[in-house]
């Protein structure tokens, strides 16, 4: 009853993460409202980015050019090197504006469950990395999740040969947390790590 | 420090009713990771459905042809028009196959607020078709909302003159629906208007 091309549109909506049928319907309908000031806009946008966009051979990072335009600019500190699991972690921190040095991205973590090994990261890239004379840190970034923290052992392992700084992000009560929403976890890493006030 | 075509990208994603910057990022970034499989696929349904579906110019309904396939099927019961307010709510009760008749997509409701007027609504057209030999029935299938019970109202006025039945939704208890979790203005129409057992 709905046109196939509606359908077969709400259906790739539909494959977007956190996008259910529900959503990918609503957004369709939403879409066919402006076929030119957001349709036809938004396809160009997505053929342009499927066009230029590339993964940074050094780094790992996206953009239109590879190497990227953080692992080219001599500006940055080239001593530090922040190991992250996705891109979107890297711009998190560059958002924050903390870093100034170089980035690793390693496209995900270990994880048994989804079958992704060492090789299916750019582990060995990191390692080739880490044994630069320029480099003297690596500060493992990965989620503080189970998954991110094995990978950040595997990564320690992996680079104890190397002669670099390992280090690691620090863990305790968010700014603006209240104590009484944190895990045990947490408060138990906030209060061994506690600090001079 | 993200590539202008990633931020144009997540820009149009973000205009997207529902989603938001963040959920823009993680979209793009997964966008990104799957180009040929999702990202150009969706681009040519975009741009296929942008040039391919018009709005039906009997019933305001979308298809690739105007009048639209509902219009045109002769199987259809003539003389019974269902009145809704947006096409995904045609989709609702095509769904649940519940109504045999023809439908009549309004494109929104009367709305002070959103400044929607009685000449932004296909209510012309409807007052137009109720005049046909051919209609016995008007359904007001609106939301049980302010705004769709504002303008159901205004099209029985504008109705009026028209030798039409005009009818209404019932209201009730939805199926599954839970007493102790139903508003008042509910219960009282649930009691109201009681069937016999």
């Amino acid at each position: 009853m709905k046109p196939s091309k509606i359908d077969s549109l709400i259906e790739l909506l539909a494959r977007l993460p956190g996008i259910g049928p529900r959503s990918a319907r609503r957004i369709a309908l939403n879409l066919l409202k402006k076929p030119d000031s957001l349709m036809r806009p938004l396809a160009k946008a997505l053929v342009e980015a499927a066009d230029q966009i590339k993964k940074c051979e050094i780094c790992g990072n996206i953009d239109t050019v590879s190497p990227c335009n953080l692992c080219e600019d001599n500006r940055r500190d080239q001593s530090i090197i922040v190991v992250i699991e996705e891109v979107g972690d890297l711009w998190a921190l560059e958002r924050a504006a903390v870093h100034k040095g170089l980035y690793h991205v390693l496209g995900g973590s270990l994880s048994a469950i989804d079958g992704v090994g060492p090789d299916d990261l750019g582990i060995n890239q990191l390692i080739e990395r880490a044994n630069k004379d320029s480099t003297e840190e690596v500060v493992l970034a990965m989620n503080a999740t189970i998954d991110g923290q094995t990978t950040a052992y595997y990564i320690t392992d992996q680079l104890s040969e190397c002669n670099v700084k390992i280090s690691r992000l620090a863990r305790g009560v968010p700014v603006g947390g209240e104590l009484d929403y944190m895990d045990d976890g947490t408060l138990m890493e906030a209060l061994e790590s506690r600090q001079p006030f």
